[in-house]
């Protein structure tokens, strides 16, 4: 068995990788660290643990070596941690945004602070398989993307790889409210927040410079704060090259997954869960792909939806983890979602 | 136009004063404070209010005299207050539990705390229009009663006026988030509390000795949180009496509510909406009241709802005020709710 | 006291007249028609009506004179009637998309069949004040436009109004579920629809037709169910013009909107409520207006929000038959709805 | 690998059956029927199940042999076809209410109808291995209890065993919309059902018979409908006999579910879960049971949750299948449920 460790187990991304490593036929949880529940029992905040564990939390300072280290903590937080954790454990795999901009200077204008590692950025090797499988099988240190760049970046990159998109893109991502966290303020109140449609960014938003970073494609982003726990959905909006028609669409999309494990085409002309839709991926490590085409106005409309917390974060970090191990990809990740929800 | 001031106003109890009392035709809102929010705008906090108002929050000590003062402040720091604003104006209307218990005996037992102004007590008058009309319109203090205990005392009087129920009555109470109020913590994240069915009083709750207070029965209340941020609904489980059946029941609603403006009796035999549902009552001054009865058991369930921050709270508060100044009982509290919603 | 009825009354459409005008002070409802409920009570379908009317459904055929009459009919059905009801009251008000486009060949080509009732349509003026106050004094025939194309003709009208954008405008809206009417089918099961995010048009909807031709600029248009009843949101994204920067769009909707009763220009820098939500308009004749400029790319997001059965139809509706009538506009219409919500 | 098919697909029920077989190590689906989308995709109405499956639907008449047939239609549909389903399968697995009830006369008085296979009612044993372990081992046929009835027998069977409890026991169950199934009508459009608290059944509800028949307790029941998907919550309210204390409250249901693998006992003294709760429970095969003693009055307040498509029936389901197979209880059956949700 894998001995791994989870820095910052408390919040809900934390709890999302308790979940999935618990349950991992391969991996064994030796230590969940957190500062403000240090000896407080691991099903506390995760109830949905119970009976599956024992665990106590401890602080990160009692936190001995493991063979893998998935850390859940705060931006800014992590980057001042890291040198320790990388001593302490042959894989890292970091949640947080503080390694995934490779160029230390962007993360300063996006993020308003000075990096405090940067000499450890280039070790980095973004935790998305559908993009950079044969890197992971070799990486010791992966970060993983935020939730709505994953999505977003798994909706347009079929399109850029093929070049069949030109121009600015469009994005439009809705998000559900775990992505805040589990100790978000007022703004997160049930009564401010349930049925609400915030638009908290209406023209920039920090994940669009992984967008660009992974595809290549100018990003301008909105994010809107919709009714939904852990869906994301994002929509992409892009200018067609001349001459390709939605044929060529869907078979860029088709060729592209054809062997992934965890992306869904989801581009129907007809019924109900004709594109994709987060409501019916809770709990599952799975992003759906969709488009829409428009040949008269040279439109193509990229639709994607995943669970924030598992393809979007946690489930993400398994997957990668699998991929080191060169265990099967789907391992532990088996979970298709439920219909209805 | 009566001069009426809100203390305690960034909550949401204090944010429908505002709502009802801008809206009301014969009242002008001369001053609202909160200690926190001194020197803001009150549309602030209450974006509905956009439009309607210009006002600012103003700490306590800055109020000065007025016509009545509605008092929205948390338990136990309102008995604190209320010798000084008893002396600022003529009337006080207050919605925290601190008067609402004649005996502070048993204020002390359910809240946990001496009472500092046990000679205030009996100068209250419980703000119940619907049993205590008469002694409201000479009332310069009153205690609006908390709302789960409306919805209840209002589905059960008229059972227990006319002798048709005996012996303990089981209370179950169902309420939104709203009734947390703003400052709520980690409990009432959206990501917590969406969804949930959360019963956080098992086999007791404060609301109940309120009920025993105006009903005369014995109360027994489990209250559960539930999906919604604005209604309650009260589910009462009482013994009929030897004797009488579904029409006297029924007769005893409808005796009872035959004139008053805000009650509905709602018991049909069938439809989508035979039993009273709080989803209709939003922003309304109702409380629908229903039954159903089990002859060959001898039990009735008598059902109510209402708007927790309405009739359950602001609402009924300003009715109290319509009813001691002489006005129409219904002046400014006319929204009948909304279907769908 | 004016003698109104409502065609089609059995739907959400419909309530939510019976609703305003029962409530209006200058109103009288003679009559509501549905031919599925004819006989029935009208507070049936209508359980917030319940105490305000005894009213009864009759079949179309029974119609009387009255002064105005209100349509709430399905698209298609409704030309096919209407030249009856212009015989049978003074003033007719059509909430359906029969009336809204000029031009009947546009109209077969969004609807998909050939117009019955041409020679009508240059008699009927939009109903949207805001546009079109002048020619409402006098208009005895007003279509009232659709709910996502009101919203986006007036986040978008005060900027192409001064000339601050140019080229294509990408709408994406959201909606709530009670736009698709009350007998809709297996996709609006509560089990399939809730939290729901669904992208139910991709890249064209009907409504985009109106916002062309009530405001000049080419529209594109997204729309995506999403979990709210009532809300619907509309994001216009579209380029500015070289010059002006955000102080010049600021005051372009300042200018537009200063003397409008029922728009309000939200547009704040920081705070839970900076942009237009509809979650706090349930039940009110408000559209919220606000934008956000980013300078470096010349794109200006325009953002709205309204409650789909009041400012985007029912209340625009009775904003217009004030206006017609001569009387105070914001009269029957004055709920400002609710926070929280 | 068992060859199992499932009757009555199309359904939520049918829909849960295929995710959890389709899933199951050793079980190989081969046909699943519905008459109505006879030739379509499976993963159409199902859409979490895509990848994961091409079956079509079939007719009933199509069926051939099987090992294990899971039926999943209507009551009082599938007595008439269970003659023979009985011989096409060696095992058959009913979750429709036809044969639960020992007594076919109670059957007609709560259904309505004569049982027309009064015959087969013996060799029905019921799908609950907490209480029938031992015969569900050698079961043929198995008839699951519906998933408000589970709940109830869960929470109260360990008070009932140990003569903790005596006299009526009030049960109030609140039930998510996917228990009314997919092709419910207008009482569960979105717009309805969204946010309610529907009292659909005040005094009497079919489940009562099936709780009193396998706890022996006289049982009075309330349902009603709330905002979840596919959350049941319970609250059983009964009267302790004199003597015990809470102590032997605890002791009973710890002593009862020790060895359990899908119930938790979840009754904590503080903490925001501290007692069952639906919303966790998504997609799990777990019944959680917790409770609050009153000894003062001698009250104790039995809480569970589960989520009725799974331990509610589909789940059940299969953990039937497991113990006939002699195969590890657990066997897919291993999903832990989400937190948040």
């Amino acid at each position: 068995m894998l001995r791994a460790a989870v820095v910052g187990g408390s919040g809900y991304i934390g709890g999302e990788l308790l979940r999935l490593l618990l349950c991992h036929p391969r991996v064994e949880v030796t230590a969940v660290t957190s500062e403000r529940l240090a000896g407080r029992r691991a099903d506390g905040p995760h109830p949905n643990l119970r009976g599956l564990t024992e665990l106590r939390f401890a602080p990160l300072a009692d936190l001995g070596r493991c063979d893998v280290v998935f850390v859940a903590r705060a931006h800014t937080e992590t980057m001042q941690i890291m040198p320790r954790l990388a001593a302490l454990a042959d894989q890292v795999v970091d949640l947080s945004a503080d390694f995934r901009l490779a160029d230390p200077r962007v993360y300063a204008e996006y993020y308003g602070v000075t990096h405090t590692a940067p000499e450890m950025l280039p070790s980095f090797v973004p935790g998305l398989p559908e993009l950079y499988r044969e890197r992971l099988r070799a990486a010791d240190r992966v970060s993983v993307p935020g939730c709505m760049a994953t999505a977003a970046i798994l909706a347009l990159h079929p399109l850029a790889a093929a070049g069949l998109i030109t121009g600015d893109v469009t994005v439009d991502a809705r998000t559900g409210s775990s992505g805040s966290g589990s100790s978000a303020g007022p703004a997160n109140l049930h009564a401010e927040r349930s049925g609400a449609m915030r638009v908290f960014a209406p023209l920039r938003h920090r994940h669009e410079v992984e967008i660009s970073q992974a595809t290549g494609c100018p990003v301008r982003m909105t994010a809107t704060g919709v009714e939904a726990v852990r869906g994301v959905q994002v929509l992409c909006r892009a200018r067609l090259v001349d001459g390709p028609g939605e044929g060529d669409v869907r078979a860029a999309y088709r060729e592209r997954y054809r062997d992934e494990p965890f992306v869904r085409v989801v581009a129907h002309r007809r019924g109900l869960h004709r594109l994709p839709e987060p409501k019916i991926l809770s709990g599952a490590n799975l992003c759906d792909v969709g488009f829409a085409v428009a040949e008269e106005s040279r439109t193509v409309l990229a639709v994607s939806a995943l669970d924030n917390l598992v393809k979007g974060g946690a489930g993400n970090a398994v997957q990668c983890l699998n991929l080191r191990m060169d265990w099967p990809e789907r391992l532990g990740l088996e979970f298709p979602g439920l219909h209805p929800n």
